[in-house]
């Protein structure tokens, strides 16, 4: 198939009916409706508008929320905005009769369920630009900039297919957990390629180091590099020159994004944007990790309850601690990587051996320098001395017995120990203080069979592939 | 006891005693006599005279061999100084009534004893300096020297101090089997340095980098660098100012001497001149070996029939091409060393484990450079992929079966294949060739039972210590 078909196929998946836009508009204006009746009641001096890409006309079909954002004047007490909105956002969905919970960003906020649409009612405020008060006061103004730079339907389209060959490649998402490219930011790019297909080679040929600042509030990339530093990918935002909105994109999801595109243009396929799903069982797991060769070592904790990106931070944060542990005692890590979810948070670390030899070579200070006599003094006797000390060239050397030549007992000890010290998190160190639990190998299967998306991830880790590298490699694969 | 008392000791045991010095001139005038008297019988235009250390007085007391040159004139043809030389040797030998050998140095020469005294008969030319034509023809002009340079008896005392000490510490000997310092070599800094005292001072600061140069033939060490190159030790020798006679010395055996004395001024005992002798029994190398925790593997193969210096150097450049397959295949080799005698040659290659693990991470190509889908094609199939391929930061990796995990198996196929592609040389790949045999661990006792010889070197190789440190370290084992 020509990318040309595979694009009209993809567009299928993405743009929304008539019926879908018809009740995505009627479902807005009643809650905008809702929200402001409510603000007019009380007397709030506040307005009310929908935002995000529903109101920009980008979502992705049957994938939207609807964002209703409450505006406050910029000089109102963040304690009032809270429990005003709160209160609102409460009422919205008692009168409407939905369902609701009170989410954490960086402010409170009220989800609910309308007509099992997903609603948000989020405070900010009409604040000046460059004058911020709370981190959303720029959506706002996104909004209306996208409107005003992608006004035909077809530059919409474009949005939507990269935000689905981003999902598809598993790139999408600016929260800390994923690390790669918000919606805001593939609005942009589209506004500085023009569409899907040119964003794709522009990628292709290697985004680290790209500069984009449509409104030209740099002079150059070193100027730009001056205020971001030494990101990867520098997108300034149009409403903020002082933001880079490619700020949470990890070099990881960087590259992960070059190597789908060259893929794509050289193996186009639906695949990328619609991967398969994958049959996933038990019994394969099983046999996976039984031929692997590897050892694979799992600590499981209790998932701190805090707010997803305050997690994720920490996980990121406290599995490189766990995997430093490993490295410093000469253990060789083949992988390490996290899952969480239904109240666990798991830290797989994929090991060359669960065991290494217990004695190694250690090289010691030259023969002429003031070190000598301690080293000498050191390994002359004890029970650390296997043999030696000698000299080779113009230094000493000596073999020893190593700290710790299996990994479980030196997991033992460390997650035993003052695991702050270690660089662990204060939430995750706090619960696997707690209690946690080791699993090695085939003993992975005992999560795996407690739930379905732990499962899926172990799947995937094992078989280590990007699914659109797995599915859109070989021609026969790939429809 | 002060170092003072320890060189008083020492000296007992370095000088010869009356008889003895009585006894080591009379046969030099025996041989001498017999050697000059053939040469008059036969016509043979050349001289005869005693050198080396005997007629320098430097030996040390119960070892000494007596060095007779029959000097030709420069223009002599090769063939016939050696067939003449061979026929008067063997002469001297059948009419003195002493067993005698041939042996190979740059030129054949005739070994004999004499009332169990060593004597060697050997033919060098009467050439000037700078013009030699063969390598012994500086002899006569070192033993010259020497005793021009050193006329007192305590200066000859000296040098045997330094010579045994040197032997002592295992430094001693310029042959490639050793690689370390000769008695020429010895007279030399006792001449620079003035004592024995004084040499061991300076050697424990350090004698990298160090430049004698007696008679001023250059102008500091950077001109004689440009005639030596980057050699650990430069001493320009007073006959020849284009030799440095310390560039057979090792960097190793320097490093061993500069230690060694730093331990003899800290620590003074007679132990650095007169090492105990160790008892070494088949079970305590065992029980060695089995409660070690590495793997020890040796190959043994018949001792190619070449003179020493070329055995040693075929032996130095094949084990270094060796222990060049294990480090290749990512084993970790903890020591290397060899041993050869009674007709055997064996190569010992320490490892930190026989197995390692038969899975590695393998960090492929960066994502945007031209090598990524080479590496993609290459290990998204097939047996060697164990999973992956994945991105990281900006590059590719995969985990993958190593080649081998097996250090048995590795040097299985390496010596079934060919040698001289692997960097063994010509003689020892032969005999190689001709076969061999691999020895594991306890399997070293097998050779360590037939001789006497190999067992001692095993012992301390195991232990790993130099002798001089292992009895010289604590104050409680040197008397």
């Amino acid at each position: 198939m020509s990318i040309d078909d595979i694009l009209a196929d993809a567009l299928r998946l993405v743009k929304p009916d008539r019926l879908e836009e018809a009740r995505v508009k009627t479902l807005s204006s009643i809650v905008l409706g809702k929200v402001r009746g409510i603000l007019a009641s009380e007397g709030v001096d506040a307005e009310a508008e929908i935002l995000g890409s529903v109101a920009k006309g980008t979502w992705l079909k049957g994938d939207y929320d609807i964002d209703v954002f409450i505006l406050y004047p910029p000089h109102i007490d963040r304690g009032v905005l809270e429990d005003l909105s709160l209160r609102i956002g409460v009422r919205v969905f008692e009168d409407l009769g939905g369902r609701w919970i009170l989410r954490y960003a960086e402010h409170p906020y009220v989800e609910g369920w309308v007509d099992d649409v997903r609603v948000n009612i989020v405070p900010a405020c009409r604040s000046k630009p460059g004058s911020w008060v709370t981190a959303v006061d720029r959506t706002p103004y996104h909004t209306e900039y996208v409107r005003r730079m992608i006004r035909s339907e077809e530059g919409r389209d474009q949005v939507r297919l990269l935000k689905k060959f981003m999902k598809g490649v598993g790139v999408y998402g600016a929260d800390v957990r994923v690390g790669g490219f918000s919606g805001y930011l593939c609005e942009l790019l589209i506004i500085s390629f023009g569409s899907f297909i040119e964003t794709i080679r522009s990628a292709a040929r290697g985004w680290r180091g790209l500069f984009i600042d449509l409104e030209g509030y740099y002079d150059g990339i070193e100027a730009a590099r001056k205020v971001f530093g030494d990101q990867p990918l520098i997108v300034v935002d149009p409403v903020d020159p002082n933001r880079n909105v490619a700020s949470p994109v990890s070099l990881t999801k960087l590259s992960e994004f070059t190597a789908a595109s060259r893929l794509f243009l050289d193996k186009p396929s639906i695949v990328f944007f619609n991967p398969p799903s994958i049959e996933v069982d038990i019994d394969s797991i099983r046999r996976a990790i039984e031929c692997r060769g590897t050892s694979i070592l799992a600590l499981a904790f209790e998932e701190p309850r805090i707010p997803p990106d305050t997690l994720w931070g920490e996980i990121h944060r406290s599995l490189r601690a766990f995997v430093n542990v490993f490295e410093k005692w000469e253990f060789r890590v083949i992988r390490s990587s996290a899952w969480s979810g239904e109240g666990l948070t798991v830290f797989i670390v994929e090991l060359e051996s669960r065991f290494i030899p217990g004695v190694k070579l250690h090289r010691g200070p030259p023969v002429d320098s003031r070190e000598a006599y301690r080293f000498l003094e050191k390994y002359m006797g004890g029970d650390i001395r296997v043999s030696g000390p000698w000299i080779d060239g113009d230094r000493w050397y000596v073999a020893r017995r190593r700290g710790y030549s299996d990994a479980y007992l030196l997991a033992m000890d460390v997650l035993k120990g003052d695991l702050l010290a270690y660089g662990f998190s204060k939430d995750i160190a706090a619960s696997i203080a707690r209690g946690f639990g080791i699993y090695l190998d085939g003993g992975l299967l005992e999560l795996a069979v407690r739930c379905r998306s732990f499962l899926e991830y172990l799947y995937d880790l094992l078989d280590g592939r990007p699914r659109w590298l797995r599915f859109g490699f070989s021609k026969d694969t790939c429809g």
